[in-house]
């Protein structure tokens, strides 16, 4: 017995194969995936950016939902048919971080679909530890959407967003949409600033009013809004230094910053007005347990992020997809559908 | 009538002279100054590095003792002869900040010995609301370290600081000294990385542990101490960019940096540290009325903060005093005596 898979070969290219069936070990389920989303990670991946970490011969794919298919020993009370999605975070448990209560961000985290083979697969067999069912009623298609969208919930739970408040989301990215709609959903008064005018008019039809920065002096804007106030919290996603000169000139006294995008390189920081004005910044990664939770449950009440699904392609065509995908300006979210493919 | 004060009159220069008198009016009352405290502002202002703000003739000095002479109407309940220091803070009241609640950074704050005359002169008005009352046994000479030590404070209560806690200081002049001491009375395990010899010889006479960043790899000595965790708070004190290298290696994943130094230029900081290990920064500025209140305490209970005065001159010997500071290294705090000068 075998199942398809997709194989990362390096130098943006995928291989669709087949890989060996094996039965689920203890504490392990094995899941039918229905869908899985395409991340900035993976384009990463893709770009040969992180050869060193996941080698030529990786299956990649986080970002997923499926069924169960199979249950090892020891692996709880899951059954065939229950539709899941996975948390894909391995800690070791063991290391300082973990023993403090962190385990999200284990100094040894293995991240499923990185470290180990993830999501682009028929049969994906993962620790049960790590799945989250879904409730009737809500779709595997959006479900796929559930990983991206527990980051945005971890991101606002981390900045203590409260109803009423102002927030200034900088990059308007799938990540940098998911916060201001989690945002919005929160009660909070939320601009998006973003230099491209196609994720713009998206955030538009979602609801989330855009600044773009090439237009408007998004700080003043922000400040004109707030009686001289500032924003309350700020979201840094765009990972830019014009990004990082902006959340520091939006923030409100005692205001939040949340740092959520990846600064390959140092970036310059206005530490004076950290000191002059008490700004706070907090580094927010991943998830934890109670952000899938909430992730689960705002889909399920009908948060509508499945207008961020732009594309769809078949397993078989993974490659096509992820070219489609790479620097193209309209494209959100791009799903594989993994079962009408097999 | 007149009385004694200093007038920084531009380059480096101080003229004692005689000021008039006047009566406290409504809601002032009038101190017979004991002592006065050099602080790193005052030097900036000596260098000639503030005189947009302070103007040539400008009485300065914010860290100080004295005794109440003269209750103008409307004061409160304060009598003449009480022993006192003034937290030298003058908020708007009005502004999106203050009315948050978060007086102590005011968008439109005075700052009394800067924005206003000061302490360095025999007779002081200020406003009643800016005083807190001095315990009995608590000499007038240390109580001139109560601002200091309230900013100290203020920083430690910022970093939400536990017993136990690993605690790395960068930077070991005043300031730095006496957040380590406090960080020290609150059950903190303390060390204070600072390239200046002296400077770490007074840290060990004070029981508080130094690492010299030429000679040792500081971060690696606080992962080692913590066992591969890093430290729980970090206080940047130092305001140079090596200080701010150190505080994204040193800290440990959810731990807390607090800004503590004036970074007068935009400094490169690890952003990617911030998200990776989720690391949370604090600006802190000045102090808020408890931090006070607890100073005060701090200093009753015997903390020995009053061997960081390294220098004492009389009020005719202003000028003296500051050429003898600028840039002694061995030098920490110079006080000038008022009272025995008049
Ligand atoms: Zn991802
Ligand atoms: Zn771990
Ligand atoms: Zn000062
Ligand atoms: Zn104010």
């Amino acid at each position: 017995m075998t199942h398809p898979a997709a194989f990362y070969r390096g130098d943006r290219h995928f291989a669709v194969g087949t890989m060996p069936a094996r039965q689920p070990g203890p504490g392990e389920v094995a899941i039918d995936v229905a869908y899985v989303g395409i991340c900035g990670t993976d384009l990463h991946v893709f770009h040969g950016n992180m050869d060193a970490r996941v080698g030529k011969n990786r299956v990649i794919g986080h970002e997923m939902s499926g069924t169960v298919a199979e249950v090892g020993p020891d692996a709880g009370d899951f059954v065939p048919g229950e539709r899941v999605v996975v948390r894909p975070l391995h800690p070791c448990g063991s290391c300082p971080t973990c023993k403090a209560g962190h385990a999200h961000i284990c100094q040894n985290l293995k991240f499923l679909g990185l470290d180990t083979d993830g999501a682009m697969q028929g049969r994906w067999i993962v620790p049960a530890f790590t799945l989250h069912r879904l409730p009737e009623g809500l779709s595997l298609e959006v479900a796929a959407l559930v990983e991206p969208l527990a980051v945005a919930v971890h991101d606002v739970r981390r900045a203590r967003l409260k109803a009423g408040e102002t927030v200034l989301v900088i990059g308007g990215g799938p990540i940098g949409m998911l916060i201001a709609m989690v945002a919005q959903a929160e009660g909070a008064n939320v601009i998006l600033s973003e230099i491209n005018q196609n994720r713009l008019d998206m955030a538009a039809a979602m609801g989330v009013e855009g600044l773009n920065p090439r237009e408007v002096n998004v700080a003043e804007a922000v400040h004109e809004r707030t009686g001289g106030a500032g924003a309350d919290v700020v979201f840094e996603v765009s990972g830019t230094q014009p990004g990082v000169d902006l959340m520091t000139d939006a923030v409100r006294a005692r205001g939040r910053i949340v740092m959520v995008a990846i600064h390959a390189k140092k970036a310059e920081v206005d530490l004076f007005r950290f000191f002059w004005r008490e700004v706070e910044m907090l580094g927010a990664r991943v998830y934890e347990p109670q952000d899938y939770d909430r992730a689960i449950a705002m889909l399920a009440e009908g948060l509508p992020v499945g207008r961020l699904i732009t594309d769809r392609y078949p397993l078989a065509e993974v490659q096509a997809a992820f070219e489609a995908l790479d620097g193209n300006p309209t494209a959100m979210k791009t799903l594989i559908q993994i079962g009408g493919a097999a």
